[in-house]
């Protein structure tokens, strides 16, 4: 029974792990795909996200089944609870990665961005990117050091996503109001993308220590 | 051991549709804050969502105890696990009325929409105040039609939103980038609340009849 549930949960955590990995290169190919006006890398994004929404099934059924057939308790079942909840935030980092990509795709064939803000783009792609590598780590390696790290590289993404606030605020943005638009939304998918891959981090924190993380400086109440 | 999960698959839902209702009626405060420049009434929707992130982690904490104590399998176990992933939805519904409260309070004592899409954000914010009193009606009876009948309300929260970027992106816009991104965001937050709302549906359908409605026209697949 022990060695089945063991044996389950690896499977399990290696599933959303490799589900976060998916996440992280399809971000990294819709920052691609944002920068150079690429239609077949956004096209690939879009296409692929339907392996993400799979894995999301495969790894809910599998979550229930653990339930159903080892009947876990105390740490092992908290275990089981918390991949239930990750799959949800690995499944929506999937998806900023294609809203990401939708956009440049309803753009082809002129760029979404302003030369201007290129660099925070591929800058807060790359953090992304980051981000999703580490989220696949916690969920592998289950360090809650590690998990806690998550946290201090979402900083560098919320003051990435503050000055471009900035820049697209200032008198001088020249670039009207449709640009801004889009610059702003997808400013938000980044951020929200990095929430998620925090939130992975706290749930791997509560499973191992039983400890959820204090909400206060959670980023689920980051506003914009 | 039957009529204890009984009794206690039905405090959990009871509280989750608490839950819908309070962030319901926090989105319908938040749009009065927004709509009237209204601090006080933006506070109180900042202050109370701590009573949302509270009953949060109750539903959690009961949902598990549900788990760790009766063992329940099948329909049961489905019902418990939708209501595990349901919290997750509530919540952040409660968050989307909180981050319209925070850009109220930003821009207070200016209005922070221009007078022009007012309707828009009125009308959205009544649809949203009824989708969180759909999601507390459907959490509490489980009538599967009446959950699905909550994507029919979403169709008019994202007609609304559709046609408010044609007036943000129309050359006439008169208000500059700064009330453009905040608008942009602002709609953004309700069209994701009215998501979160079908998605409760989905999870109550599925708890319901085992199966998941298709995700073909799942609201994660919208992209702004």
């Amino acid at each position: 029974m022990r060695a089945a549930y063991n044996e389950q949960m690896t499977d399990l955590a290696k599933l959303l792990g490799e589900m976060a990995g998916l996440a992280g290169s399809a971000m990294e190919r819709a920052t691609q795909s944002l920068l150079q006006a690429d239609l077949t890398l956004a096209e690939q994004v879009i296409t692929e996200y339907d392996r993400i929404a799979e894995l999301s099934q495969l790894a809910e059924e599998r979550a229930f089944a653990l339930l159903a057939l080892q009947a876990p308790v105390a740490g092992d079942l908290r275990s089981v609870v918390s991949g239930i909840q990750i799959v949800a935030d690995v499944d929506r980092m999937g998806a900023l990665a294609l809203h990401v990509a939708k956009i440049a795709r309803r753009r082809h064939p002129n760029h979404v961005l302003p030369e201007e803000v290129n660099g925070y783009f591929a800058e807060m792609g790359r953090i992304a990117v980051q981000l999703g590598a580490s989220a696949k780590e916690v969920l592998e390696t289950r360090d809650p050091e590690r998990a806690a790290r998550l946290r201090e590289e979402d900083e560098a993404m919320d003051d990435l996503h503050r000055h471009l606030f900035t820049v697209l605020m200032d008198r001088d943005w020249k670039h009207g109001v449709a640009a801004a638009v889009d610059v702003t939304l997808l400013g938000r998918f980044y951020e929200r993308f990095a929430d998620h891959a925090v939130e992975v981090g706290r749930r791997v924190i509560f499973l191992v220590t039983g400890k959820m993380p204090t909400d206060a400086d959670a980023p689920l109440h980051s506003a914009q």
